[in-house]
């Protein structure tokens, strides 16, 4: 079902707010914002709404013009930008032409050519979805550090990724036209800038799709509401996927540098990124993405000449006690009214001095929970009204609806005290308009919320934290008897402030922080430095679980994209010579165990690695080598040994074509399609997983590969579990130190078994990935940079005894020979000693 | 009114319930953990309640054991301790002897003599203010991040600092009791070890009193329940005080790292304190206070022993998923019920094979919330035992109500699967009960939610998030199928590490790290290193509002607590050398503006501090001394000026005894009492505020003094804009860098009038004080470090033009002659250039 919110006609629907969306012209010159390239912005909304016109049947714009879309528009329409956006409406036929602009259109998007705006089209019911469902039933509320009015349902969820998939797919195309225009120019490199919490995903999609289709590109994002600390982020379900589709873009952008903390720490603590705070730089998939604070300002000029030209709505002589809001349980509203009403009760001295103007505009009105709020307030105002009117004042003037953006410049121009005083708030406009719109002598006076962006910012208003109703009432009390002295020097301290960091300064900041983004090859505070061994002091002997004493250290590591990049063909994909060296001289310590565990088969490792007196495991465990020679293999039912032949003689006879091909490992086979095209994968891929799958096998997805295993559970998690089990004795986990890395989902197996027990590595050079592993390194570079810490850590420790130095691991054939003595294992010390 | 929860009988007490509180004795030695000195523990609830026995009309105890109980009560009982605590009950005598417990008693608690007991009593409408408003209606679910389901009452506030009050009274006099009995002993320091979320503040006034009365103490605090991060807990309007009551403590201790890291990031963000992250230190009144993570543990062998001997209770082949928790809305019940719901839906194997087992200990079964949640849970079971019951089997069996400790430790042990999903819990007990309980071999599976504190210790138990009921869902089926060998590797890792760090480990843990508090003035991890140039660096210098580039700066200054320390007579408070010359050199700087702003007449601060060339403002600047010798003085209604001798008169006669007495100012008096005995000043204050209004004065608190000041609006703040304004001109905030310090109340118009526009320090070593200042200092000696810094910051500039050199401050009497040309001031940067 869809909500009302955007289908049915609202009288006065939200796009004619002034305060919100304005509709006047820019007073700066839009065109020194273009930037080199083009750029392609992506919201949820266009920049318009599409509406059916009920007499003629036609199409017709209806531009919204807020601060936001004043500043982008211009870039978009004098560069050789594109708008990708949902039009407003659901359309029958969604090839249907948008129409072009009213000639007499005179906001800011009367530029915006319909071949410059493409509308993304979703099925009403997912985009209600995602729209009610996950942007406003979830994120809404938990953003905002409201937890309790989040729901978190998968249904809601997988809308939101298929909507975002579908943007996605929207910039894609965009940006295949944008590079086809240009060919041969050196146009710059196009700029695509996605906005906001309904669209943190798509970053990935396009990313992913450009690479794939060699288009250049700049990715950036900018969250419109505060960015919520780790323990309440961490609720989310698919948290990591939603801070892996922010992590697409070289830049994200929040208001504040709190909000920009917060992700970063929600980067480190979810993903296990290495970030750094100081410079707010994250490391994910081989990239450095930038974190940067950009406040959002308004069109400050604007509302200057509004407030100039704007005639006197009220005509009293009360003070006005001003509240513009969405009605919304973010803002405070109830709080609000309350503290209105013990000003009366305690300072009498206001009563019909003083009136409250609160405009509420309406929202999300289909919603329960928004219907409950307007109750309650309705309720409240009634009582209060009724408890201090006299004949001649009644203290709450009540607007519910929207008022012009002529009257909204008034009530700013003319209030004594503005009260913005959200629970929560991203960044709140309204503080900044009546700042901007304040041009009377002696000013009026601000007072803000600590919990609004804007309450970090402007420092000279009045903070005020509207859960405390007598402290609330008392700011209000201070703000109307405030000398005019102190009055004036607060508001030109803000409104020089609002002046200079307006929407086209945030415009211009947006545009120059994407610019450096050039340098990022340098290495300096925009990028991350290499994965140093100081990383791996903090990752490793911190923990006092992993290394820092006497225990033994088992390594078990993956071999492909962990210890030898990724090639073209598996032959190709050799060892580094500097790698190879340091596992030599980490075999050759007394404290080192190391096994190879790998979904090759187990010759195959072996002979790549080249290492002896080391643990060979192939196919996944399936077959496992041991440094004396013996072998164990895993019971294989009989009848699959038979039927390894007959898949691999069907797969290629009907699939081994534009560059597939079949690697038979033994015990399993893999089908490698790395090679073909992209576009006949999919079907590909399908068929292949039928065939093995009708054959008996499973059918396992690895990098470029399908994998066919026979039926046993076995994974690298049961192997890794019995290769230490062999080596040193049933109570193996007590004895040694344990770290393992890999780079592939079925390494996941051995994260998840040994989770707790070991330090876990995943090598993720690709996008999205969800891990058990408790860190994330970018390359087979920083493994090697992992294991030369190990050499080096170990090197430093205290020569042990003669006897035990001497000590290697042996295994007899018929079960475990261990000659050697442990010291019994200390458990994690949190507690200090 | 009073909530029923401890009024009205329940048909089974929490206290009966096992799994909370159990009643077998301990297996370990209570004797090795008595502390040097003596444990005074104070908590809520004494470790029993009273009951009126219904026939005879005596008070009789009723033992509650649980682990923590049985682990604190032997220090207490072999050591010369005292338990304070609430008792269970409103009593109407007060004075009606607390019984010895029942001969029969063979709880821990049985050696608790009366006379080591001390009842707390309060009104019972307080305490229920205090109980059910603030404790449970604001901090439970503030603490546990569910911000929207807390109440902010400032009533509520009122009562809970009320019963801390009492509780740190009766607290005070148990303290005093003891070094009465240890006089001419050296039996060590006593130990105070305040617990949980109820007795906050209480820490200060004990303080406050033993340094007074000269009683040494250290002070211990454990929360029991979660530290919520700053973005959660500032939103409690008090924030401050809760802070500073906790800081009143040696040692905070927390169950993980988590929460102690979010209580010192609330130190530092809210209070402005100094902070070491590292060694999890804060400095706070001049003191270190060290915060620890101290995880409870259970009394494990008990349950092992209980387990053993406990006979059979489930006669069924099924597997039982295993959940017990009180019924709670941060549990998570309602989720695991889906969970479970979607485990039959999606893995029907399971049917008829499984059965789900939920003991819902009823709590605060009068808030309306709980009966809500109750109703919830009762109609979901229901629809889910409707949707999957056959002839045969239903998939839920619901317990509403207490279970004996037998019972529990057989559904433990007979458990296939324990489901411990909290939506956010400190720790979880039952978690480690489980494992305790898991004696049967192979061994059950633990899952554990990562938003308990148990989730971030028992790494070897699955980790689910309640709120994927998908994945959730999956998490209980790939328990019930989990390999044999993995379950049994899994719980040794678990059990192994819940037998050490039992309860009895972590009552161990707590009297180490205050024992080792007797080392806290060695330099080191464990004591603040003292405020050094470096830290200016952070205050100032990051920010560019305040100084980093070529800007004026003016340094407003206060003389008492601020430059010269406190003394217990005005005379005797001398500026020391050291920050003289430093002053001196200041002032001879082009760049540096001083005034010195005190609450002496302004002859006498110029006189004790002696510097020529620089602004005196006496009388909180009522007077003003411009460095051309000009004054300014606020004009007084002349009637004032009779009556200062007036009301100088009367308050020496009547008032000037026990070392008292008045101060002549000019414009104001101040009536000194630092020196009288403590007992006669409330009274003593009382009758001076009596006087003083009675004349027609204000009377204002400042440092063991009240000071009459003639009701004009004028004080530090607007003293500081006027001093600026005279100096700098009418827009001077544009044109300079401000720095204000100063530690006393009065200070605070300063702080808040030039918030946003100042880098403004109090210095506090006072205990609890709600500032408006940035940050906050230690001692008179950190505000010497400061001076120092600005000096050798100044000194390192560009050197300026010669004609900007010479330039100096100069006012003509008739107005403002401003000599020199200022640079434009570039505002706060947040965004990079």
């Amino acid at each position: 079902m869809l909500s009302s919110e955007y289908t049915k006609p609202i009288p006065k629907p939200r796009e004619d707010c002034a305060g919100f969306n304005t509709t006047s012209s820019v007073g700066n010159e839009p065109g020194s914002f273009t930037s080199n390239g083009s750029m392609i912005v992506v919201s949820n909304r266009l920049p318009f709404v599409l509406k059916r016109n009920e007499t003629t049947g036609q199409l017709e714009r209806k531009a919204s013009a807020g601060g936001l879309v004043t500043a982008v528009a211009p870039v978009v329409i004098n560069g050789n930008g594109v708008w990708v956006g949902w039009p407003g409406m659901h359309m029958e036929n969604p090839n249907e032409p948008i129409p072009e602009s009213d000639p007499n259109d005179r906001t800011p998007t009367a530029g915006l050519l319909s071949r410059k705006v493409v509308a993304v089209h979703v099925e009403p019911a997912i985009f209600d979805s995602y729209y009610n469902g996950c942007c406003n039933g979830t994120f809404w509320p938990l953003f905002h550090s409201m937890p309790d009015r989040a729901t978190f349902i998968a249904e809601h969820w997988r809308a939101y990724t298929t909507v975002n998939e579908e943007f996605a797919a929207k910039t894609v195309g965009a940006l295949e036209l944008i590079h086809k225009e240009q060919e041969g120019q050196t146009n710059g490199t196009p700029l695509v800038w996605i906005h906001d919490y309904h669209l943190m995903l798509a970053a990935n999609w396009i990313r992913q799709a450009a690479d794939e289709k060699n288009l250049r590109l700049k990715l950036g994002f900018f969250l419109h509401i505060p960015f919520p600390p780790w323990d309440i982020f961490r609720l989310f379900p698919w948290a990591d996927e939603i801070l892996q589709g922010m992590l697409g873009c070289d830049m994200v952008g929040f208001h504040i540098q709190d909000y920009c903390l917060n992700f970063v720490d929600c980067c480190q603590r979810c993903l296990g990124c290495r970030v750094d705070r100081k410079n707010l730089l994250v490391e994910h998939g081989g990239r450095t993405v930038r974190v940067r604070p950009l406040p959002i300002g308004i069109p400050f000029d604007r509302f200057v000449s509004l407030a100039e030209s704007a005639p006197r709505v009220m005509l009293t002589n009360q003070k006005i006690v001003l509240g513009v809001d969405r009605l919304d349980y973010t803002k405070g509203l109830v709080h609000r009214l309350k503290a209105f009403e013990m000003l009366l009760e305690k300072h009498p001295e206001h009563r019909e001095q003083v009136t409250m103007l609160q405009i509420a505009v309406p929202s999300r009105t289909d919603v329960r929970e928004y219907q409950d709020l307007k109750l309650e307030m309705d309720q409240l105002i009634g009582c209060i009204n009724g408890r201090f009117t006299t004949p001649n004042w009644s203290p709450i003037r009540y607007i519910y609806g929207c008022v012009s953006q002529d009257e909204l410049a008034a009530f700013y121009r003319d209030a004594a005290v503005a009260l913005v005083t959200p629970l929560r708030d991203g960044m709140n406009l309204v503080a900044k308009e009546f700042v901007a719109c304040q041009i009377n002598n002696p000013p009026g006076v601000l007072i803000v919320s600590p919990f609004a962006g804007a309450g970090e910012m402007m420092h000279e208003a009045l903070i005020c934290n509207p859960y405390e109703i007598d402290e609330a009432a008392e700011v209000i009390h201070r703000a109307l008897t405030m000398p005019e002295d102190e009055r004036t020097l607060r508001m030109n301290h803000l409104r020089r402030r609002e002046r200079i960091y307006d929407v086209n300064y945030w415009m211009k900041s947006f545009l120059q922080v994407m610019g450096s983004l050039e340098e990022r090859d340098s290495v300096g505070a925009t990028t991350m430095q290499p994965v140093t061994m100081d990383d791996f002091d903090d990752y490793l002997s911190k923990s006092p679980r992993y290394i820092g004493d006497n225990h033994k250290l088992a390594l078990l590591l993956d071999y492909d994209g962990t210890l030898a990049p990724i090639a073209t063909h598996p032959d190709l994909a050799i060892l580094p010579l500097e790698t190879k060296n340091v596992l030599q001289r980490l075999s050759n310590m007394s404290d080192v165990y190391i096994a190879i565990i790998s979904g090759r088969n187990v010759n195959n490792v072996k002979s790549m690695v080249g290492i002896d007196g080391i643990t060979y495991a192939g196919n996944h465990g399936l077959e496992i080598l041991h440094p004396d020679g013996s072998k164990f293999v895993h019971p294989m039912p009989a009848e699959f040994e038979d039927k390894v032949a007959g898949l691999m003689q069907a797969l290629q006879d009907q699939l081994c074509k534009d560059g597939a091909w079949v690697e038979n490992k033994g015990a399993l086979l893999t089908f490698h399609y790395r090679e073909t095209p992209m576009e006949g994968r999919p079907e590909m891929v399908e068929q292949a997983k039928k065939l093995i799958e009708e054959t008996g096998f499973k059918a396992c997805a690895a990098h470029c590969a399908l994998e066919a295993k026979p039926p046993v559970e076995w994974n690298k998690g049961r192997a890794s579990i019995y290769i230490l089990r062999t080596a040193f004795g049933l109570d193996w986990s007590e004895r040694i130190r344990i770290i393992y890395a890999g780079d592939d989902v079925t390494d996941e197996d051995a994260m998840k078994a040994l989770k707790g027990m070991a330090a876990t590595f995943r090598v993720a050079s690709s996008h999205i990935i969800r891990t058990s592993a408790e860190r994330r390194l970018p390359s087979t570079d920083s493994v090697l940079t992992m294991l030369k810490w190990v050499e080096r850590h170990l090197s430093r420790r205290k020569p042990r005894q003669n006897s035990e130095k001497s000590t290697r691991f042996r295994r007899s054939s018929g079960g475990i020979t261990m000659e050697m003595s442990f010291p019994q294992q200390s458990f994690k010390q949190t507690l200090e000693s």
